[in-house]
């Protein structure tokens, strides 16, 4: 049995329970939180995080990117063999090589930025580029939640809670399944919503201004926000529906044309990130078996990895 | 530069050709073809295939399963690093254990059954299971031509030339896509239309019988006869459509269905085959340098080893 420890317990830590129980090779054993917690099992506060250094094989981190995973991470990585969706892609090289050097040092594997993008979309993006070079890649989220966005409004001063709907603009998937090759930024394919519960005299305009500001989050997309209370956003906004797809379109020779699509219809978005996040968990389990320390992301791994079964199985059964 | 040979100059080979031309890290070499083909490179013999054994890295095999391959590879595995895409798919895991004899033996790298099915597909049936154990995969081909099909048939005594269409019951498709879950076979999810050009004098009733009791390729399926001349088949079938999808549809939670869906749109299925496989020679290639020898399926391959880029350019770039 894999022996697996949760780091945070919000949306995300509670699908990687879930996602467990799912998978008959492993074990929850204790949760790391800085909250007291209720749990039929251990909750170790992050300052003990020594105390399961034998009992656990990997710690699956569910904290937010921008102050949790780059602090948390770090910490563990130096006991433990981890896995993590940190997802804030313009700073993911520095953490790959920061994180890298403590595995080494340490002698433990951490794959980071898993998930399902980074993570699932990111593998389509790069096998689409490998089999069709002389091609174009488009990534569309939504509609649907983003935890990472969400996150890190909740983390800006005044806000007591809050919501991110990312929303694919329809007319640029439109002018895309045409055929047309057009040249699109992110912010360009997509508008952000928020759903906003302020604390009580909160500066509206102080909190607008630093979101449309937040680099790598919502600086230079279309935002658009709206002020709830926290009875409406628990009622009407407690369901993290995700989505999206890549599309690839590549030419082999002058007459054709190729597809690749990839595409998720997700009902619960942190659930299906945990689900992601515990089969990769699996995979640095057995790296670690086989000595391969080091830092590794989605493209690292090979999926026989990932899977439960024997390698005579898995040929006879999905290849 | 890696050096590419081509075994077989059919559609495959042809669009192996023109793949390499796009990867810019490559050069085709050589090509071994039992026929008197003319070429600017220098055409071998399957007699003499020892003769470039210094000057290639990676042969492509890209004749077809039924015959060709079952015989070729294990001879060319002794000499070269080989791909292929061997698509007999109740017969892969005996093919994968005796090629992986004779590349252990010979310090060679074989990837076998690459393409998109096996391959691409593979990899989709693959991790969705990883990802959603409790969940349900359904692989829907076509409509479009199979090679393997139509290879199986021309190899049939009295038929001249043929092409093969699988089509997908539409009926399933539609099922599945309301959220039922369903059992259902190959055989029951699709049709297999033959397009067959008779030799003068040959026995239909034969040959019809030939086919519908042909093991793995078309017994038990619906298969519908169609007789055409040699002109009509050369005017109207002269392009190689096809396509596909793996549907998979899991549980994470009781309130909580996740859907993954793969689609292809292909306007020639052998140069998408072909440019699989190209960039699963990258892969072949890094691994004998690596040493790591053997044989190998898609399974065993990180997306890593068919990239062209650096690991620091595909993390910024594609993660």
């Amino acid at each position: 049995m894999i022996r697996i420890g949760i780091c945070g317990y919000g949306n995300l830590g509670k699908g990687v329970e879930k996602a467990i129980e799912l998978n008959e090779d492993m074990n929850l054993v204790a949760i790391f939180s800085r909250r007291d917690i209720k749990h039929r099992l251990p909750v170790i506060k992050i300052e003990e995080i020594e105390k399961f250094k034998e009992k656990i094989d990997v710690v699956i981190m569910c904290g937010g990117s921008k102050n949790d995973l780059q602090n948390q991470v770090p910490l563990f990585a130096k006991i433990y063999n981890t896995v993590d969706s940190f997802d804030n892609h313009n700073e993911i090289y520095e953490y790959y090589k920061k994180i890298d050097k403590i595995n080494r040092e340490n002698k433990t594997v951490s794959l980071i930025s898993a998930g399902w993008d980074p993570g699932l979309f990111s593998m389509a993006r790069l096998y689409s580029k490998c089999i069709l070079p002389k091609g174009k890649t488009y990534t569309f989220w939504g509609k649907g939640v983003s935890q990472g966005h969400s996150n890190a409004l909740k983390e800006i001063d005044g806000i007591k809670d809050a919501i991110e709907y990312t929303i694919p603009k329809e007319e640029s998937i439109k002018e895309i399944e045409k055929g047309e090759t057009i040249d699109l930024t992110d912010s360009e394919k997509h508008l952000r919503e928020c759903y906003i519960v302020l604390e009580d005299g909160a500066d509206k305009k102080r909190i607008e201004n630093q979101i449309i500001n937040m680099k790598n989050y919502f600086e230079g997309y279309g935002v658009i926000f709206k002020y709830i209370t926290e009875e409406e956003l628990n009622e009407k906004h407690n369901k993290m529906p995700h989505g999206g797809k890549v599309i690839s379109l590549g030419e082999t020779s002058d007459e054709n044309t190729q597809r690749i699509e990839y595409s998720l219809k997700l009902d619960s978005n942190p659930e299906f990130t945990a689900s992601v996040l515990v089969s990769y968990a699996r995979a640095v389990y057995k790296l670690s078996v086989l000595g391969d320390y080091g830092t590794k992301t989605v493209f690292d791994i090979p999926l026989n990895l990932m899977s439960i079964e024997n390698n005579e199985k898995i040929i006879k059964e999905y290849l």
